[in-house]
């Protein structure tokens, strides 16, 4: 958690997962964080699973361009056809630019 | 989950929870997102915790005004004392203009 400057890329990912596949989910959700970071552009990730299945994942992006190649990565498509195949049954995707970001820490 | 309009507001909230205050925490919440739809420019909202007590919450409004607006609704800013005082270690809340938005169902 940080603040972000203006102009930051946020992909917001909400997603309701099924039942099927937790094991090749889990290894899949592993690989796509440790891939991410390593992209040109990537800032950082909040990611939150609750107990029913739905899950909010928000990466942040330096442009526009950084997220968007990270969209159509190979590996990236490649995972993103197992959760329409197997792991989500509805999900919603949101690419929004930051306009005011704060931060806040228990002093 | 829905496709939203370009130029929709999202404010993106990402809190770690204390361990205090169960009970008045979740009152609370319940009385904010119950206030929230009621707002003016108000168009939904997704919200996650997890089991480590870290949460998100993407509202969603149809303007900056609106979003500002309920920044500012008086209950919301008591409630936000409340939580600096005893529900959050620490959060982060990002503004962000919406430039695309996907929505998937499995068929």
């Amino acid at each position: 958690m940080a603040q972000l400057p203006r102009g930051t890329i946020s992909v917001i990912f909400v997603a309701q997962r099924t039942d099927a596949d937790a094991a090749g989910y889990a290894r899949a959700a592993a690989m796509m964080e440790a891939l991410a970071v390593q992209q040109k552009g990537y800032i950082a990730m909040d990611s939150v699973r609750g107990s029913d299945g739905l899950g909010i994942t928000v990466s942040y992006w330096t442009d526009e361009a950084s997220a968007k190649a990270w969209r159509d990565h190979p590996e990236h498509t490649a995972v993103r056809d197992s959760g329409r195949d197997l792991w989500y049954s509805d999900y919603s995707l949101h690419v929004a630019e930051v306009t005011r970001s704060y931060d806040w820490e228990k002093p």
